[in-house]
């Protein structure tokens, strides 16, 4: 399944990019720089990926992410749920010749609507690098949390939660955000949050913690991991529907610990999984799977 | 229950003020401005006051709100529930004659913290006036909507959701806020959003109004209705538990009409009561309860 083709691959974000030049299913080069989709002035992808070919000797490139938007280069689309990897293979366009952008997945029901870009790659490629089972749930953490319902190896289902973004925009601008100002970690505080959004009552619970700071039951600004805690158990609580389900957690570093013990709490079971060896399998399965 | 004798009523509150004459309980002149506590400099509470009665031939005063904080003239601290009129009398503080300042009210318990400062005025008079019954559930909207256990015509409990700050918060600085640019009634969007969040699934809801504009199930721009509905409704399902639960609400205009409507949606039963003779009698037996 690896190719020994070499080629580029590089995942485009709104903010950041990174490009890895791949050989045999290895990562063999890595770039990383801030110039985010937003960063790019109009017109100017063609020269931006032809600079990044030259320094990598000319070799084709696949991309995926929010260069496949309406904002990107090239609106890629979406594929609808259940998606395959080849499905994602299928819908790849081209906007000039050695370049391949991927699409993105989503759900599109009459009573739900759900969309992803870039996540798809590194899910499927979980699955793809065994080191995930087909059948599974996924998370993927972040601003816009995604939760995939892995079928048969295919993205089934998904739901994203702005749990990511939800505690940002309370530590710049909501009357608790003074009770932010300390450092987030998987201790006691983080802990008790996850337990006390048990009653899925996340508007009191948040307002709570300025009461809690004004009658003095916690140190006035040392509520953000508390806050997390209520955010992220919120979050994995909705998701997490029978005892000792298993989540797939693409996720290292302060956030694999914290989604870790919140799922746990929530009477899950965490198995944390290498989430760039899956962005790496996914992409190179596509690379091998397009013309 | 009526007193003869003429005072001045004040609601101060952070931003705004308002000042009533009142005379034989009822209300015969009335002040408002934009003097809130954070618009009064360092040592201004005396003269702002001195001048205030200047206008009202001198009448004693009775203050409620947020003057009575820590940020305010003097911190006349918080009653512990169960709270009743007469306790909160017996708290009053008396920064210099015929100045009277209400505490707040608390909910202090291991477990749990709550505060409000200036809405006890309007619930205990609510059922002083018999507005309300005194076993009730009482609901005040707001930035940080209030919901209070009324038992034996005193604050057993109170819960503190914060609705309208949520709301403000996304509509300014989330994601999503682009989408809630539209007016906000209690309309078909609304009520959708109202039956959306019966999951309690919120973080997910929310970026489902993301979702739902990328994929084209709303026109870009039309979701403030719809996220209203989400967050409205979020907070009376956390509230009500059982099905016919009357809610006596405190509200008028557009915030009566939204939360009449998310408490029929979520088996509740809205009762609309007049807010303003609700503080007006409150004020009014905390003022006959001075020595």
């Amino acid at each position: 399944m690896v190719s020994a083709a070499p080629f580029i691959a590089v995942d485009w974000g709104t903010t950041n990019r990174r490009a890895y030049r791949i050989e045999n299913g290895e990562v063999v080069a890595t770039e990383r720089d801030d110039r985010g989709i937003l960063a790019v002035p109009a017109g100017g992808f063609p020269a931006l990926v032809a600079e990044l070919r030259a320094r990598f000797d000319g070799l084709p490139v696949v991309m995926a992410g929010m260069v496949g938007s309406n904002r990107g280069w090239h609106d890629a689309g979406y594929i609808a749920c259940p998606a395959t990897i080849e499905a994602l293979a299928a819908g790849v366009v081209t906007p000039e010749e050695g370049v391949s952008i991927v699409p993105g997945v989503c759900v599109d029901t009459k009573s739900r609507a759900d969309v992803m870009r870039g996540e798809e790659v590194q899910l499927l490629g979980a699955v793809a690098a065994g080191l995930a089972p087909a059948d599974a749930l996924l998370c993927q953490p972040g601003t816009h949390n995604k939760w995939a319902v892995m079928k048969h190896g295919a993205i089934a289902d998904f739901t994203t939660a702005m749990t990511g973004e939800m505690f940002a925009l309370l530590k710049a601008h909501a009357l608790i955000g003074s009770e932010m100002a300390g450092e987030v970690d998987a201790g006691d505080d983080f802990r008790q949050g996850v337990e006390a959004c048990a009653d899925a009552d996340l508007l009191a619970a948040l307002f709570g913690v300025r009461a809690a700071s004004v009658l003095g039951h916690r140190a006035p600004g040392a509520a953000a991991a508390y806050v997390s805690g209520l955010l992220i158990g919120s979050d994995c609580r909705a998701r997490i529907t029978q005892p000792g389900q298993q989540v797939h957690l693409l996720a290292d570093g302060l956030l694999a610990d914290l989604y870790s013990a919140a799922i746990t709490i929530a009477g899950g079971q965490a198995v944390v999984v290498d989430s760039k060896a899956s962005f790496v399998a996914g992409i190179t399965r596509i690379r091998n799977l397009l013309p």
